[in-house]
């Protein structure tokens, strides 16, 4: 048996949840410190900012009014994240309610809603619980999931629209400490995300033990119900939160830039606030409901496939928590791994800033390695069996180390791809600027040609990491792959919170009318957070294929599928339609953002022209109406590609069976994972290509620009095109294999008994 | 037994193919009856034109002047397409001698180059052929297709050529004379290549057969060769013409239209002559070898299946020539249908060209329908066994006439949807055009997410043909619903080869500088030309995912797999990778265009700037060297992609084995018709939104107009980004995806005994 006991397991998963919490909530209290009242005008300059200003320019420290503008501006954009947040759970209510009785209806049904247990499936000698308890209980997951998605959400956009002004207000002091604070609150959310996943599946696992004692297949079976739970909060979070903020930004730069030619995030446009909204709504709490799902789903796909393997029929406590404990490792590894960039290295160049936070993917992934070596040492059995589709397989402890390893490795070399293939330090995003000389349409087409290339090695990637894992630990070898590229997640948030807060922290200084040597400050955060959006992007595309593959198997394994032949009419059908339904998808949420967007122009024309004094300055703009807009639009568009996602495996299953299901959810996986990273590579390069001939940093790039010039006007069409594929169609097809694949987990066993009602009757 | 004796069958198939010819060698004299030299000057002024110049206005008819420039300048485009393909021919030439070595090899080790024969797979009681006859004649055979696909491609292009200026001048009569002139001369292609085809691989079975006499196991595996030496030629063909057509056509838009100011077809242009070749060599020779492959692959991978089944096994010749005597049918229905344009119909408006052009489908389909029924009731038994994976399978000869017509009609959809989506006469394109007023950005969204939404019904189309021919007849039924729906191919060609041959009439009387009205009646021809286009490209796309996945059924069959697990991590890995290689390739080809295009900009630029009086008119531009680097430069890129095609199948093969390469093949399937479908309706799309704002037809269309207005300057645009989308990358695809499965095909019995290297070793 492991070298770690139950009650040791017990312990330690809590507690690094609990510590996690504490770390996040010690980082807020860091970042409060930072004050955003005029009367406490001392608090920022305390003893430690007159020991830096020794190195670094103070600049307008003094000056009351920006910081009234900026607190100002700050609560404009929390009030609208807040209001479309509120917004969207109106909904998210409605929507979960009915789907909680879809679910307890569905598995109900499996057997006639009987209340009487049966033989276990895979421990003959043991009694399983009914199936209606199973259905409650997966009802009640589902609920906690989704909850628990909210929350992080919630919580991150809270400190995100907390932190912006307050990096802002920190630029003035130079760009090290403006970026402690855009990073500091960017580890709050990645923290609490983490930590709260993995406390509640802790605390869900206790609370249910208590009613299911032996019977851990019905357990973790309705454990499953939390994986789905996230992740459907994660297509409101993704789908409805990319669209609000390309709408929104799309529609400010449209008749802002294009038609009134004012510059970027200036406060006489009305779309300003509700695009800033939109980082925090898109970037933050869409961005982290995903990747919340992500690790919940494939915690869950571990945890069933585990609890038809020798853990789960044995019941070894320890074994059965391996991936809790990993997630556990992951926490405290993240935690040292921020002090890194918190205490121990600090920034005082612009320049730093990227290899900065280059830097804690690498400290994180090198640390992790370490971390799961050794909970794999303490926490399995030398040997144990794995369930792979209807044998068992026998797996070593090093073994599974490999597996969870090659995980986290993979999703590195994604990262470096992705940032090589989109940060315009190198030569393809280079050539990208370089295509604009002969104008917009090369550009585009350089583009594409750019996203296409980029899905090579990300792919081949994902491939050894598949073929290894699952050759060692078949679906749990997956699942735990998929963990493992996970395992860092807090590092991984804390980057991508920190772009969009970045972001935020440039429009604000803009609004406030701050000087421009601060303006540069921040563009320079954000320049960086760009690169780093585009690699916590790969890193979500990459983690969501192994995800969905592991979702997959723990799906078959559920619907007793044992093999899914694509020799095979009813597969092959499958496989053809499901490869299709990301570019349908696509399709509809282009659409939506198109339409959305039309709906935001037309509202700030209308502002421009019917009120008074709005482009002199003298006259307010109507944000709040802007908001209000880009909300409800959102809302709206995002129900057509949200049926789709969510209907589909419902109907497939029910009219068509688990083999043509299984064909949908393959044939949606290998075709929507290339979709999504080139689209979002395509888009993020021509946003780099676009700042490069900006910043004009190069001999090269001063060619190409300045500001205004024709090849500059070339790429910036090109960085229109890509918003929506990178912001929204390119990360939405992350929920789109996730969800199905989760979806048909849940309602596997009502599939497997009810379902192809079409081939039964021909 | 079947109705039809084999004395019959035997006369039948080479008699329908005689006519074919007969057909095609008539309607080229037809074509042939305006002259093109001023000397004759009454040839054009017989009866018949002195009848109709009644109701049509004759212009400019005793111009000698205008002649006399026509023919140069037909002159000049037959020239140079001429060396394109010479220069083609010479590389085809050295890389299929290579390649025919390695198919001898390859095969030929297969027992070691033993020449002794062995017991048959499927009839044990027979002796069947050695491997080392196998491996010769399938060589023979592969070096047989590529000829075929050579002489069809060739002859195609010389009557294009041969017939542009033809139209042109026919266009002074009147837009009947002239649509009835391009649209014999596309006859001459299509009944030319339809007819060939099935007589060359009629002859070859025969002599075979000479040789192999029992042996219809090796008879009919040889004969796949057939289908892999017209894929070859195909990749030459699609890929390097492709790129010439776009490299050319970019080239001359980029400093002629956009630097220099001058219309198309500007004869001091120097890229002008090879943008028109570019036409005949892409659109002409590269359709034709793509729709020859997919001919010769789907009647191999039909005859290859028939051989181990019932037809084979009881050496029923006429059943095991079904495939063969569809196409015959075809032959004749298609000649039927051609004379319902040519003589029972007459075009005399612009606007009934389209309609006209539309009801050959229709027609086409109709009459086939019958004609397969007739077929099928007269050559094949009741009830015979059919080949499934291992086991045989019972099959009703009506059973099978369902499977052919499924592919039939499912052409027929895919054609029409593919209309819907590329036809400025309905509101997808309108609503491109539409976003036009936004700018380019938003054209190019709406363009990329119109793509995405047209793949949705032609999936389903072929979903539904897969399902329903499959369930009836396994692999079998799939490749006689591939040939259903190639068996209208002359039809299809013509209407197809119509395009290019009106493009260049178009080109030719700009350059001649012929009148307004003349150019308005060829630019009526081009644009419902455009559609057609657009609707043979879904078609070809539509059959080759059929042809590919018959071939993949036969190479499964071939290679003695017998399930292709998608729950396994070999097959798994080799479908992901397999899904990713469309974007590899399509990356290489959009690149491809890219330098290709590039070298041709500069020398256009050396030209504009060296050549003293060619701005003014005064001095002739080099047209032949701007032929000669744009052949240059297409041979140079197409190795790359071309490279990855065809190593792929044998790195897999040979590395990781059969499995593995199920898997990639399965992959490269699925998502490539979708990137496939998607690009060329998006290109299509781009291209008829632009001439939707030229034309201003509509009240709509001329707010947006007219040409040089902000509208269409980002009509434009999009126009130029869809290029290579839709004429390069996206049909390039066909031959990705069916060549490496017929390479597959070929090359089975090597992996299936020696392949797998890489997982032997672990």
């Amino acid at each position: 048996m492991a070298i770690l006991s139950d009650a040791a397991t017990q312990v330690l998963v809590p507690l690094a949840a609990v510590v996690g919490i504490a770390f996040a909530v010690a980082q807020w209290v860091l970042v409060s410190r930072v004050k955003l009242s005029p009367s406490a005008r001392g608090g920022a300059r305390d003893k430690d900012v007159l020991g830096e200003s020794l190195i670094e320019e103070e600049e307008g420290l003094n000056d009351h009014n920006v910081v009234v503008r900026c607190a100002e501006i700050q609560n404009a954009i929390a009030q609208g994240a807040t209001s479309f947040l509120f917004t969207e759970y109106q909904y998210v209510g409605i929507f979960m309610s009915i789907f909680a009785v879809v679910i307890f209806v569905f598995l109900g049904s499996v057997e006639g809603f009987s209340t009487r247990g049966h033989p276990c499936t895979y421990s003959k000698d043991r009694e399983c619980k009914p199936a209606l308890f199973n259905a409650l209980f997966s009802t009640v997951s589902f609920l906690l999931g989704a909850v628990t998605s909210v929350v992080s959400g919630f919580l991150g956009m809270k400190i995100a629209t907390y932190a912006n002004a307050r990096t802002t207000l920190e630029a003035r002091k130079g760009v090290g400490k403006a970026f402690i604070t855009a990073f500091r609150s960017g580890a709050v959310m990645g923290f609490l995300l983490a930590s709260n996943g993995l406390l509640v599946l802790y605390i869900a696992i206790n609370l249910f033990k208590l009613y299911y004692g032996d019977d851990w297949e019905g357990l973790f079976e309705s454990i499953t119900g939390y994986g789905l739970g996230g992740s459907s909060m994660a297509l409101f979070g993704r789908v409805g939160g990319g669209i609000y903020t390309k709408a929104a930004d799309v529609g400010a730069d449209l008749v802002g830039k294009v038609e009134r030619n004012i510059p970027e995030d200036d406060p006489r446009n009305p779309a300003v606030i509700a695009d800033n909204v939109g980082d925090n709504v898109g970037d933050i709490a869409g961005m982290g409901s995903d990747l919340f799902g992500s690790y919940a789903e494939s915690s869950c796909a571990a945890l069933v496939v585990a609890s038809i393997s020798s853990f789960g029929v044995n019941h070894d406590f320890t074994g059965m928590c391996y991936p809790l404990l990993v997630s556990s490792v992951g926490i405290i590894v993240c935690l040292i791994t921020t002090l890194f960039a918190t205490d121990i290295f600090e920034i005082k160049a612009v320049k730093e800033i990227e290899p900065a936070l280059k830097k804690q993917l690498i400290i994180s992934t090198a640390l992790m390695t370490v971390g799961i070596a050794l909970i794999s040492w303490l926490a399995l059995p030398a040997k144990f069996t794995i369930f792979n589709f209807g044998e068992q397989k026998e797996v070593s402890n090093w073994g599974l180390f490999l597996c969870v390893a090659i995980g986290l490795w993979a999703g590195l070399i994604i990262g470096y791809v992705t940032e090589y293939y989109t940060s315009n330090a190198y030569s393809p995003v280079q050539d990208v600027a370089d295509a604009c000389r002969t104008g917009a349409a090369t550009n585009v087409i350089f583009g594409l040609a750019l996203g296409y290339k980029s899905v090579i090695i990300p792919i081949f990637a994902i491939a050894v990491g598949i073929y290894v894992s699952f050759t060692i630990a078949a679906m749990y070898g997956i699942a735990m792959a998929a963990l493992g590229m996970l395992s860092t997640i807090a590092t991984g948030l804390s980057i991508d919170a920190y772009g969009p807060i970045s972001d935020n922290a440039g429009g604000i200084a803009e609004m406030a009318g701050m000087s421009h040597r601060i303006r540069e400050r921040t563009d320079a955060l954000d320049a960086a957070g760009n690169t780093t959006a585009a690699i916590g992007k790969g890193f979500a595309i990459g983690s969501a294929a192994l995800v969905s593959l592991a979702l997959f198997g723990a799906f078959v394994s559920r619907a007793g599928v044992k093999v899914v032949d694509v020799l095979s009419p009813k597969v092959i059908i499958g496989l053809v339609v499901g490869a299709m339904l990301p570019y349908w998808f696509s399709a509809m949420t282009m659409k939506s953002v198109g339409k959305a967007a039309l709906e935001m122009v037309e509202e700030v024309r209308r502002q421009f022209n019917t009120i008074p004094g709005l482009m002199e300055g003298t006259a307010k703009p109507d944000y709040a109406n802007c908001v209000k807009i880009s909300t409800d639009a959102s809302i709206r568009q995002m129900i057509p590609p949200g049926a789709l996602v969510m209907l589909t495996p419902l109907v497939v299953g029910t009219l068509f069976g688990v083999q043509t299901l299984s064909g949908v959810l393959a044939g949606a996986l290998v075709s929507g994972v290339q979709v999504a990273i080139s689209a979002s590579n395509t888009g993020g390069a021509w946003d780099n290509a676009k700042k490069y001939i900006e910043a004009g940093a190069s001999e090269h790039a001063r060619a190409l620009g300045p500001k205004g010039s024709d090849c500059h006007k070339a790429a910036v069409i090109g960085d229109t095109i890509g918003d929506p594929l990178k912001d929204t169609s390119g990360p939405s097809l992350n929920i789109l294999i996730k969800l199905m694949a989760v979806e048909s987990l849940v309602f596997a066993p009502f599939f497997a008994t009810h379902g192809g009602i079409l081939f039964k009757l021909f």
